[in-house]
């Protein structure tokens, strides 16, 4: 990549990394708190030099607290801690990414990020919109959402839709699930094209996604399982094997 | 939701809603565009009343550019805009998400985003930490490049693991995905409990998405056919038929 300084990479002395950052006239850049299973953001607030060191040596996400004037290591009161990957800066070095697990939520009102305002898809205007009670939710978390919102219809009873009728049906549900993934299958077999290939894949996605809704297991323990195994570790995990 | 003010919520003016951010003694706020389809952030910049109203009215990301002093809709030069669905504050209102969909890279330095620096998962003593060119990488993104990365061995040969096994081998990759359908169906049929569902369905996806490398198919395909067919419509989308 050209446009890096080979110079930036390989192995690096935790404070300089962190004095070689760009902060602004207040000695502070922007951090960003993403979860590594989601995707979601949970949390933003500026961070230090001395921030981002220690969060570089504990595994802990630590920001500056501008109205406290010191060091701030979120969920030292609360519990409710960011145990950090990796951290990642951008471009120009003046903000910062901590990809990390959320221990509870990340917000201090309980929500489980602190974007809980959107503004939503409903009709108005050009000069006005709808502000709603919701997250950002990515494509699959929307997937997930819908699934969970048509097990019951507007009163409260069973819902009529497709999603209502697979969930109250564990033959048509399970028999569907084996069905996709045929067709899936067929997608390779019969050389059907890339177009198609991704569609089958939706259809056997929604429907597995149905089938986890069936017995109450969200996506996010999916993602944990699939972390295990397939071996992201991080800061918090070489501070336990520094420790043997 | 006791700490939100139920006066937030419904039709709003577009530039009522702008002023009514909380912005910093220069006037900005901080905004985070993020990828709807991979969860992906973006890029960050600083957003004035001005930028964010402009955001909502056209759909498209627009910031408050320092160096210049005036507004600056990412892609008016490179083309490569951010389409924004949505637009989220945080809990104290001064950190905007532009939730959207990019059209080509986020960055101006051709890469998909501005974070292609972290810190690695290397070994490293308590006091250094290794700096790779890598990209912030949710779970689902991490099986996705572990995957690809196993598709070839060290020396450009083919792999020796169990994916570069089922990469080559249709017979044996379609009979694992048919087998997974299977025992991800089980775990209903038998009431195997949760914990066995998150494992078939974490089997059912990585399986499957070894399908979807073989055909060379990426998952952000897979998401755009769920955005469309499960309707995440958006501020573009408005705009568009505002304009029938
Ligand atoms: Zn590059
Ligand atoms: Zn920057
Ligand atoms: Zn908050
Ligand atoms: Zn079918
Ligand atoms: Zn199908
Ligand atoms: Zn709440
Ligand atoms: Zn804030
Ligand atoms: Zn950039
Ligand atoms: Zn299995």
């Amino acid at each position: 990549h050209s446009h890096i300084k080979p110079e930036s990479f390989g192995q690096k002395d935790i404070a300089e990394y962190a004095k070689g950052l760009k902060y602004n006239d207040k000695g502070l850049l922007v951090a960003i708190a993403q979860d590594v299973d989601t995707g979601d953001i949970l949390m933003q607030a500026f961070a230090n030099a001395e921030a981002v060191e220690a969060t570089l040596r504990t595994g802990l996400g630590t920001f500056y607290s501008r109205s406290r004037d010191s060091l701030w290591c979120k969920g030292e009161t609360s519990g409710h801690f960011l145990k950090v990957k990796r951290v990642f800066c951008d471009c120009d070095r003046d903000s910062l990414i901590y990809l990390c697990k959320p221990i509870g939520p990340a917000c201090h009102t309980g929500e489980p990020t602190c974007w809980f305002e959107g503004t939503g898809e409903g009709a108005g205007g050009e000069d006005t919109i709808e502000v709603v009670n919701e997250m950002p939710r990515t494509t699959l978390q929307m997937l997930e959402e819908t699934i969970r919102a048509r097990e019951v219809d507007d009163e409260g009873g069973v819902g009529k839709s497709w999603t209502a009728k697979l969930l109250g049906d564990t033959d048509l549900l399970c028999s569907k699930v084996r069905e996709e993934a045929g067709e899936l299958c067929e997608t390779l077999e019969k050389a059907e094209g890339k177009e198609r290939a991704a569609s089958e894949m939706a259809d056997l996605l929604y429907h597995s996604m149905v089938l986890m809704r069936k017995q109450d297991v969200d996506m996010v323990q999916v993602m944990e399982v699939l972390r295990e195994r397939f071996g992201v570790s991080g800061i918090d995990e070489k501070a336990a094997r520094s420790k043997l």
